[in-house]
């Protein structure tokens, strides 16, 4: 996968050849934000590339280029997979060394000027206007890290957890882009007497998850067979569920939880396709249990060998807190998509869904604070030698995740969210 | 209230001049739907309405017409409550036996034929873009009923229930407009050795609540004080929550329902604006419990005195197999605002708040099947002689709610949805 090409791809850049992710720019001039694909250092605006002829020699994309004018991903995402192959490969034939149309872009200054421009000059909008965003829970170790927590090792998982992917409803309303302030909530939280009382949240949590985003709606009352699920997934995001544990524990008998997640929810900016990480295929968490028909799957690899870390940066010091990898999940997405759709409920393009937390068995690889530091007891030391047991004011949280193999390298950059101090009344001043 | 007018308005409509609820309709010969108030047997076309001038009386409109163009009423709603009042007082006002402006409607054939359509001619469209979808669980009655059936009475209501408006987040695109059918749902269920099967549902329920549409966003990080909480307040439809209970008792641990209900949520048409219901402000459930600031009542009387009533038609009979009050819950609809942004959660425009399940304390006033079964133990008796546990394939359930004093009545109209068997493998043949 790993070409040459006329362009300046840092060999280390989450946005090689092999990735060529979504998003949706903007950037100094422009009335409105533009898609675009990220490329080494740079994006390449879509819509200035399109009206300059760019894509003259893909004819598909000719009736559809109005997707390129869009302020979302909404349209490109809903041309389907077969369209999202065809326009990747054909921008990636572009940036060869070899490429069969040196004159539209390698060789044509005024539009490599005009198109390529530097990420640090481009700021990031939300790629995709959300429709409904599920929150599932398959990250199994870290589902038995918290039930060990709360209802002992014997118990720690429910008896659905196997059979199910376990999901709930979650709020579309508060998914932002990396970059965006997170502000401690207030919320009620039971005190050392177990009386509710009326606080900011003391017990500020992360959780490490991966995105995915829909391309492909389903009719209501017309579930989607587990065989074209995959025509249904546009693309991968890493996400940060920003959980407020003390909100969490009063609030969530017996519906689930609700103001300790809806503050806020973190994506990535820049959207892998889902072909990008066709190459990096592999095994996830087995499961022993005889599934249901429309659970079935259709191949054991089908997670993905994505490296994850999470860093916590308090004033300069940065420290690495986590280090996992998104095989960590006992359900597909493939297996959501059919589980989501089985009694009927229909899937539009954008929605989004979150995998649940990912952890790994090993000290030092799950994906919350909660887990990290046993419910709270034991405090997580930082490089600068200060300590955490959940989130500080003014803290940064950095979700980095990749996929490597034979020298390629494809990455999500960051997702990233800085917690503001809680108003000081509950309200803003 | 009830003052004489020009037009013909039946004594027991739902739509009297003291409503005039809001909604999108389309009929013969429009390219698009329009938005609409309802008066009587008709539905008057805000769009063709504006369009020959007949808001030329009302200033304030002027710059905003453009809301009357549009396929949903969120443009509408946005504009504010103080607009909604203005608009609806003009309307009434043309209507009244002595209008100030004759000419525009009263004495003017042409537009009276032209916009003025019998609801016969009418199909409602949903008449709001809806963004999120919350289900809160404030009618006591319900969540004591169903606690006593899962877990007995001494623990029946959880200890946070009577100190926070307990919700959950539900599907938003899978609610859908009153005559849609509902096809019976497949899913995971327990057989009667606790083993899951994959099945259709064999406990379809109904759930009456009263939905609450938002006119008004806040911004992440900045929650609605419950003093200002009317302003965000739009108007109110009934509800049909439908749920599957088999579903639901495999699926709902930890995190709460999902498949259970997200194969659809059936709304009312048309939109009784918040000041329709004012005449009919009551006293809701007290709740004795010493509330958190955030959530402490600005009055005793923000509940609404609207009878409510559900049918289930199995093909020419009709039951009436529950009559209650919307007057049943603990939570009012600003309490539920306060708490759903305490911690920071943005509402938009268009999203949608179900009550929960309104069910008085006699027998014949349970809103769901469950509770008027006693958990599917008693079947109900219909008027055929025919008996029903949970739902039958055909049967067509109605849900009516209206408001009455000093003569005056404000009414929802119906919400119905008819069950139309499950699929024989599970997909669409």
């Amino acid at each position: 996968m790993s070409q040459p090409s006329w362009f300046e791809i840092p060999a280390e850049s989450d946005f090689s050849l092999a990735n060529l992710p979504f998003g949706v720019i903007s950037h100094a001039g422009l009335a409105q934000p533009h898609p675009a694909v990220a490329i080494g250092n740079h994006a390449l605006d879509l819509s200035i590339f399109a009206d300059a002829g760019g894509f003259s020699k893909l004819s598909e994309i000719q009736p559809h280029l109005n997707v390129f004018k869009q302020e979302t991903l909404n349209g490109f995402a809903a041309l389907g997979r077969p369209f999202h192959r065809k326009v990747r490969e054909y921008l990636r034939s572009l940036f060869l060394e070899g490429t069969p149309y040196p004159d539209l872009l390698r060789d044509n200054q005024k539009l490599r000027r005009d198109s390529l421009i530097p990420l640090a000059k481009v700021s990031n909008r939300l790629p995709i206007q959300i429709g409904d965003y599920t929150d599932f829970y398959a990250g199994k170790n870290h589902a038995y890290n918290v039930g060990v927590l709360f209802r002992g090792p014997a118990n720690a998982l429910q008896p659905n957890y196997t059979n199910l992917p376990v999901a709930y409803h979650g709020r579309a309303s508060s998914v932002v882009i990396s970059g965006t302030p997170i502000r401690r909530p207030w919320g009620q939280i039971l005190d050392a007497d177990k009386n509710p009382t009326y606080q900011p949240c003391k017990r500020l949590d992360i959780e490490l998850e991966l995105g995915v985003l829909m391309c492909k709606s389903n009719i209501m009352g017309s579930p989607v067979p587990i065989a074209r699920a995959e025509d249904h997934i546009f693309g991968y995001v890493l996400m940060n569920d920003w959980s407020a544990r003390d909100i969490q524990a009063w609030e969530y008998v017996p519906l689930g939880p609700f103001n300790s997640k809806n503050f806020g929810t973190t994506i990535s900016a820049w959207v892998v396709l889902a072909d990008a990480l066709e190459p990096f295929r592999t095994e996830g968490i087995k499961n022993d249990t005889q599934l249901q028909s429309y659970l079935q799957p259709l191949t054991s690899r089908d997670a993905f060998d994505i490296n994850l870390e999470v860093d916590i940066r308090e004033n300069q010091n940065v420290s690495t807190v986590t280090k996992t990898n998104a095989k960590n999940l006992l359900w597909s997405f493939p297996q959501m998509v059919a589980h989501h759709t089985v009694a009927g409920c229909p899937l539009n393009v954008g929605d989004l869904f979150g995998s649940g937390t990912i952890s790994g068995t090993e000290p030092g690889s799950q994906g919350s604070l909660l887990e990290v530091t046993e419910g709270g007891k034991t405090p997580v030391k930082l490089s600068s030698g200060a300590e955490r047991v959940f989130l500080a004011d003014g803290d940064e949280i950095t979700i980095r995740g990749w996929s490597e193999k034979d020298g390629t390298r494809v990455g999500f950059g960051s997702c990233t969210g800085q917690i503001l101090e809680a108003w000081k009344t509950g309200y803003e001043q």
